[in-house]
C-alpha cells in the first residue's frame, strides 16, 4: 500500500517536471534526462514508469485534456445564459492555462506532435459552438454573425494561451494573470457583440 | 555576374525552404538536409551559403522582421484616424502571417530560440501601443481602458498566427483568409470599443 502510493507519488512528480519541461521547450528539444533532472528522479526509476518520452508526453496530455473537458462539461451545464455560460469558459480556460503547467502543455503537445493527438481547440471549440447557437437566438446583437464571434473567442483563447505561457516563463511579475486579463477583455469585447441583456464576464 | 545572381537565388530558395520547415516542425526538429532537401539544394551548397543551422534562422528570422517593420512603419504614417491605422496594422500582419512563411516563421522563432532573437511582439507593439494612446484622445468609448484594448489587440495578432498556421498546414482549403477573418472579427469589435467617429476595418 505505501509502495503504491510512493509509485503514484513519484509518476505525479514525473508528470508534473515533463508538463513544465514540455511547455516550455516543446517536445523535440525535451529529453528524458532532462525530466529526470528536474523531477529529481533517477532515470532508471523514470523509465520503469514511462518506457518512452511518447508514453510520458501522452500521460502529460491525458491530464491536460482531462481538465479542459471537465470545464467545458461544467459550462455546458451551467443554467445561465449561454453567451454569459461561452464567456465563462473562455475566463476558465484561461485559469487553466495560468495555473496548470499540464494544460499548457497538452496545449502545445497537441500542435507539435504529429500522430494521434487530440486536436487542442477540438476540446472546447464544439461547447462554445454550441453555446453561441444557442446565444444567437436573442442574445447576440442582431445581424452579428455567429461564425465570427465562434472565431473571435478561439483568438482570445490563443490569445490567453500565449500570455499565460509568456508569464510562466517570467514569474514573479505583477502583471495581471491571464484569467483577470481575459475578464477585463470582454468587458471591452462584449457591448460590441451583446444585444439586449446585459451580459458581465 | 550571373554567378552572383545564381548565388542570389540559391540563397533566396534556401531562405524560403527554411521558412517553410520551421514555421511547419520548429526550430529544434529542423535539420540542415530537410532544408536541403526540401530546397532541391546540396548539402554542400547549403552549408557555403549557410554554415550552421543558426546562421540559416538568422537570414529567416531577418527577413520575417523586416516585413513586420515595414508594415509598422507605414502604419504609423498614416494620415487617418488612429484607431482605424491600428486596425489596419493588425490586418496587415494577418496578410503576411498568411502569404509570407518567413513572417510565420520569425514569429516562432523568436519564441523557440533562446538566445539574441527580437521579440516578435516588440515588432508590432509598440507601434499599436502609440496608435491607441492617440485614439484613446477621443476615438474610444469613453471609459475603455487602452492598456485593455492593447491586450485585446495583441490576441487578436497571436489569434490571426494560429489560424494562419493552420491554413499553412493544410492548404487548399475554401475557408477564410487570416486576413478576411480578422476584418470580420474587427466588424463585430470596432462597435464596443470606438466611441463617436464611425471606424471600419
Amino acid at each position: 500500500m505505501v509502495k503504491q502510493e510512493r509509485a503514484a507519488r513519484t509518476r505525479e512528480a514525473l508528470v508534473q517536471a515533463a508538463a513544465a519541461a514540455f511547455d516550455c521547450a516543446g517536445y523535440e528539444a525535451t529529453t528524458l534526462a532532462k525530466i529526470s533532472k528536474a523531477a529529481g528522479i533517477s532515470i532508471g526509476a523514470l523509465t520503469f514508469h514511462f518506457r518512452s518520452k511518447d508514453e510520458l508526453a501522452d500521460a502529460v496530455q491525458a491530464r491536460g485534456e482531462a481538465a479542459l473537458r471537465y470545464a467545458a462539461d461544467r459550462a455546458a451545464a451551467r443554467e445561465e445564459v449561454p453567451l454569459q455560460a461561452a464567456v465563462a469558459l473562455t475566463v476558465e480556460i484561461a485559469r487553466l492555462l495560468e495555473e496548470d503547467p499540464t494544460v499548457r502543455a497538452a496545449a502545445r503537445l497537441a500542435r507539435e506532435r504529429v500522430d494521434g493527438a487530440t486536436a487542442w481547440c477540438s476540446l472546447w471549440l464544439p461547447t462554445l459552438d454550441r453555446l453561441l447557437a444557442q446565444a444567437s437566438r436573442g442574445e447576440l446583437r442582431p445581424g452579428t454573425d455567429r461564425k465570427t464571434v465562434l472565431a473571435l473567442v478561439s483568438y482570445l483563447v490563443t490569445g490567453a494561451e500565449g500570455y499565460a505561457r509568456s508569464r510562466a516563463k517570467s514569474p514573479g511579475k505583477a502583471d495581471d494573470s491571464a484569467e483577470q486579463q481575459l475578464t477585463r477583455i470582454w468587458d471591452v469585447v462584449l457591448p460590441g457583440i451583446s444585444g439586449g441583456d446585459r451580459v458581465s464576464p
